[in-house]
């Protein structure tokens, strides 16, 4: 765990020097939110905020960190020795760990000083942006299996050490069953998987030798690899002898496909399987497995139990990165000693942000179904039962009116003045609670938001406060 | 740095307990090589070698890690004694880093027992595959530039904190001039780059005095951003008002455009600059560059001085993985006393390995231009000034005649038994010589295989001996 606070851009120290000498930390409240679904997708996951809150409570500049910045040459002793004794001591809300989140609303809300939150930009963006994009492709992957058994093997292919070590772990938060990567099985208590590699098989001076061999020693846990020299003219024959042999001991066993059309193959290798009286016997499959390929995968039935999916689960694959961003909402005014909304303009009217504090509520019908997310100014409040209207956060005509059944608010406080407000759980019941938390929110999903390709668009709205705050904002600015 | 010897794939484990109960702990050879170049490029850097050695001459299990498989319930006791004294003791043969590399040639070459050489697979893929795709990924950005000044501004998007630093390493090696993570400045003596937010702006009162108390602080480093309310409607003016007031004092001064069409406000901007008489204010570009987009705004003659880039150059963009495995070559062979070449064989042509234990030749013409790669066994040598037949690693009548004027022999013994050849450099240092080392090889390619879209394909080709040992071994497999 990086816990220097030296991991954060270069601006962000100018800028807080800046801040320093002219006297300027006043109190600000920034958002943490994204533009766009990742994988033209109808929803995405949080994750991150849990190692993020580790690193929050702990950060801080060492002496080192210190005297590398003076060697820069463009701090002042003054501003040194603040940095020093700088911790995080603002308060942080955020949504639960493992929740569904949708464009434009503030996932995390910090109020700190100017400085204290301007420092943290880099670091809630890389924890926070990364984890949420593992957790999201991994959930599409586990909903396109019909929720099936998904292996995660991305150590080797993942992008470096932590790559791989938070992509695991947001992997299981996504519905992964397990993963191959056993440093992050130790860490945070995820089962550990695997069954042989094709250099097992090379070993060995035949495919049967390597086969039972293999079935000598892990009788309870053999998956035949069978594409090592030719899937159906040798694979499939050698696993069949040397299972036959496991079944006869009592055991079950399956095989691995890494290769080749997994959808002929799978359908040849099940004929083969039974044909041979080993109903029982299972079909694993691997090799740059997607969500859109698992998806016709099951389309077309084949008769697969389980899938091992590394490189485009644990990098995103197409899409790399998620488009999370950090921006300021308020900020206090001296003058009027009160906190006043601030607002970012853009070029391009899709990049404005929404000025002020605010929160976020999850509007459900009678039937528990998800049907808004609402952005509201903290002064406000949504209650159940009660009809309003709301708005699109940019096309003004756009609008409807809704009597929620039942209301969520969805941002909770996690840190206040820099101290967390519950106990942190342990690594393995954090990730399980996390794991749960999406579950259930899957569950009051629509099925139309969740269709891998060409999803239905989920409604995140203004209220009408907050959109005539925005309006009046974009009328004072632009001549 | 991750030096738990439990950072690899649970695999590897349980079949190096099948190994060991077997007594098949010979020496074998594995490669690490990968399968088509990223990008739809016409080359590869090879970067991450460096960190890998420092890894792998400290890694180990600690009792923690022992007992955490111990808690597995399927490895014995004799075996978990065995990996308490686990080290790499191996040797290690590699391309330097910051090397040109191309598709099926071995840029890792590792002779070791059969246990150590299997446990090292994620670790060696992991460190080398992502950062040669980021020193691929950056090469490409800082050709595209012209060799233009590239800032690396990627940790808020980056794939979790060593998504972050590894990148950092990688891209300065690939070409960028510096980075905005100051943690990886300090760690690896890479200079540090950064202007201001649109936070910095709007925690102002007005943007001019935003501009104004920037320039006062950093006179010599000033750099507006000028996008967060109109670039051209406002940004653009108070960057002139307060940036006169800089060059009156003998300063010069920047801008940076962050959003918008950079095209365009890069013109428009570069007017309104020269008008105002600031002809050496410059220009700066950010927000979501590739190196398309970079080389079309240098054909159309954008003036721009310097790329903040971030997202696509430390991810990769679409494609967020480098294609390296690791596979069998060569193993001993108890009854003859001999190593034996492996071959791993497949349903897709393009998966067959090519067997042996080889060595990568680099072939000039007079000129001293790179015109091939070769594969050749370690028991050949190729010499310059004679004529040889080099054969198409797939395709059999693809071969061609070619007498090098030099030729250079690419694998370097690095590591012998687990040990440095060499004195570790420092961090500055190597990362200085890697950043060297690809900026003389890319002088000896010619311009059509540095092409950013549609490149010409450089030769990789094997030794005549070495295609018929794969002949062979297809013809014996292949019935």
């Amino acid at each position: 765990m990086i816990t220097s606070a030296l991991f954060t851009d270069f601006y962000e120290l100018t800028m807080a020097q800046g801040y320093w000498k002219q006297n300027m930390n006043q109190e600000v409240v920034f958002d943490m939110f994204f533009r766009r679904q990742p994988f033209n997708g109808g929803f995405s996951v949080f994750a991150g905020i849990e190692t993020l809150l580790d690193v929050l409570t702990e950060f801080s500049f060492s002496a080192d960190d210190i005297a590398y910045l003076k060697e820069q040459g463009i701090f002042e002793q003054g501003f040194l020795d603040y940095l020093k004794d700088f911790r995080f001591t603002g308060d942080l809300y955020s949504f639960e760990e493992g929740s569904l989140i949708f464009p434009q609303e503030p996932i995390i809300r910090i109020h700190a000083n100017l400085i204290e939150a301007q420092i943290l930009e880099g670091l809630v963006l890389n924890h926070c942006n990364f984890q949420s994009l593992i957790a999201t492709k991994t959930a599409r992957v586990w909903l396109a299996s019909k929720k099936g058994s998904i292996m995660e093997f991305g150590l080797r292919r993942a992008q470096g050490p932590d790559g791989a070590m938070s992509a695991t772990r947001a992997a299981y938060i996504g519905g992964a069953a397990g993963t191959s990567n056993t440093l992050a099985g130790k860490r945070f208590g995820i089962p550990v998987m695997g069954t042989m590699a094709h250099s097992w098989i090379m070993s060995f001076p035949s495919e049967l030798e390597a086969f039972e061999a293999y079935a000598k020693i892990y009788p309870e846990k053999t998956v035949f690899l069978i594409d090592t020299y030719d899937t159906l003219g040798s694979g499939i024959k050698n696993a069949i002898k040397a299972g036959a042999k496991l079944v006869e001991q009592g055991y079950n066993f399956g095989v691995r496909l890494d290769s080749g059309d997994i959808a002929y193959l799978s359908a040849e290798v099940r004929k083969e399987l039974d044909k041979a009286g080993f109903p029982q016997a299972f079909i694993s499959v691997s090799n740059e497995l997607t969500e859109e390929i698992i998806e016709t995968l099951i389309q077309q039935n084949a008769p697969i139990a389980s899938w091992g999916v590394g490189t485009h689960m644990v990098t995103g694959g197409t899409e790399s990165s998620f488009t999370g961003v950090y921006k300021l909402a308020a900020r206090h005014d001296a003058k009027t000693d009160t906190m006043i909304p601030a607002m970012k303009f853009s070029d391009n009217p899709a990049k404005n942000t929404n000025p002020g504090i605010k929160n976020v509520y999850r509007l459900y019908d009678e039937n528990g179904m998800a049907k808004a997310d609402i952005l509201a100014l903290t002064t406000q409040s949504i209650e159940p039962g009660k009809e309003y209207r709301y708005h699109h956060p940019m096309v003004d005509y756009r609008q409807f009116t809704f009597k929620a059944a039942s209301v969520k608010e969805m941002l909770k406080l996690r840190l206040k003045n820099g101290k967390r407000t519950e106990e942190r759980l342990d690594d393995k019941t954090q990730l399980a609670k996390s794991r749960e938390t999406l579950r259930a929110q899957l569950e009051t999903l629509d099925a139309s938001y969740k269709r891998i390709i060409n999803p239905h668009i989920y409604k995140v709205s203004l209220t009408e406060e907050l959109k005539d705050l925005k309006v009046e904002f974009i009328k004072k600015n632009i001549k």
